[in-house]
């Protein structure tokens, strides 16, 4: 069986600096397609090109998003930076082409290394021995969280992707569905693929902007373009159901910033991201 | 008068994409060279870069540290990836000669735009009335905090940068400089450039990674390298002094997140940084 999110992220290697991609419309939200998706799009790419290397996983992507992508093809192109020791990075660039010319939609620096080799028994004895671990927040349980599958038609004929995620989200930052925005900035949840495909690093890439922009809750539908979202994925994902937190602290110039962070079965931060976007329009 | 942060900043076109740039010792820290500074420095080649766009201040500029680099000359290549209406986005990579051989120290992508055209009236009312604006900590008065350039000789030696830097730190969070770190994971502190130069958007890319490593604060003392650090500048700062904090609230797989918080003489933030750094060997 392939699974949805690996059929929809494969690259194809064109060269060894060039990967073909198809963007699928299931990804799609209001004009553009999810900008964790197309992280992880990138992402195959990139571990794809460090595949030699045994580096790959990523550690931090930074990705700059400079133009909406459209569902159908796409290219990946990377150039290596340097390769070391413990890791390697690559930049990274995905094109479109609009009337036979390339469009720069996303450009990006990968680290990559091995999350394996990184967690060996001294350091994470070192790091527990430091009692410094960001707990999961307090989220009720699934069956009494809203799922987001559930939106109406409307909603989901303009978000296709809320089908492809099994977004639970917890009632209390859900109220923005019903017209009572908290207005705290938060929004969190339980995340899975729709398919149960399991999460692995490369996944946490989309999981880090899977959840509605935290500016639903501020009382301000509408899309909130990425101007630049940067992932740090920690660890590898243990099987199972993740938590994820999203939230923003200051809403100024127009640009708000929304962190997320994601944690597995166990319990355990396996991301962190950060992205500044834009306030949408009133 | 030239301060000193402009001097050892400047760069000098060599062409439209390279520029010069010659690496003060000042900024020096145990085998290599802050961060911040490094940043500053690529921050200037790209406002140069973009000068012709009215593009000159960073919103988000990522960085992925490659080696560690030396005092002395350097080049910042250049290369704008695409120029918008709001902002414009440049990749720009820093080198040294080593043995007659270019070697990356750092690769970054850039995004600015205009910090005072992102801030009229509206915006900035919208932000207000949804009353998220991450307030600054409750400092101690600057006469009762610590002045990192009263530090041992020993420690200056190593660290010269410490007199650039009037880092004046909340005592409760320097207790590491006496051997009792308080394992919080927290150091903040008031910070203004010793020659008092005012604060700028550039100066910001440097302030995100003036602090001393948060690890300090963990009781892991020595140099903590940074994989990659993301800043993001919110606004221009005002004059005077700035309310700085860092830290880290989980450490594992050998690595720690680094976040850093930066407001201005009002109570502004200003900028946001979060880096991915290696855990310092025990």
């Amino acid at each position: 069986m392939t699974f949805e999110f690996d059929r929809d992220t494969a690259v194809t290697p064109r060269s060894e600096e060039v990967f073909g991609a198809d963007l699928g419309a299931g990804w799609s939200v209001g004009g553009g397609i999810n900008g964790g998706y197309l992280l992880a799009v990138i992402g195959n790419a990139v571990r794809e090109r460090l595949r030699a290397t045994g580096h790959v996983d990523p550690f931090s992507v930074s990705a700059h998003y400079l133009s909406a992508s459209v569902a159908g093809p796409a290219v990946v192109e990377t150039r290596v930076v340097r390769t070391g020791g413990r890791f390697s990075t690559v930049a990274a660039t995905l094109l479109q082409d609009v009337d036979g010319r390339p469009v720069v939609r996303i450009s990006a620096l990968a680290t990559y290394g091995d999350l394996d080799a990184a967690h060996d028994a001294t350091t994470d004895a070192t790091a527990a021995a430091l009692h410094l671990a960001l707990p999961m927040p307090d989220l009720p349980p699934r069956e009494k969280c809203v799922l987001s599958s559930d939106a109406p038609d409307d909603i989901k004929k303009m978000a296709p992707l809320l089908d492809r995620f099994g977004t639970r989200l917890d009632p209390e930052t859900a109220r923005w569905a019903i017209g009572r925005p908290s207005r705290k900035g938060l929004i969190q949840g339980w995340f899975e693929l729709a398919d149960h495909r399991p999460l692995d690093p490369i996944a946490l890439l989309l999981v880090v902007d899977a959840l509605p922009p935290v500016t639903f809750d501020l009382g301000m539908p509408g899309w909130a373009p990425t101007l630049e979202l940067t992932a740090h994925v920690r660890a590898k994902p243990a099987p199972g159901w993740a938590a994820v937190r999203h939230f923003t602290r200051t809403v100024a110039g127009g640009m708000f910033e929304e962190d997320c962070e994601v944690w597995d079965s166990t319990g355990r931060l396996v991301a962190q991201s950060r992205q500044l976007a834009l306030q949408p329009r009133a």
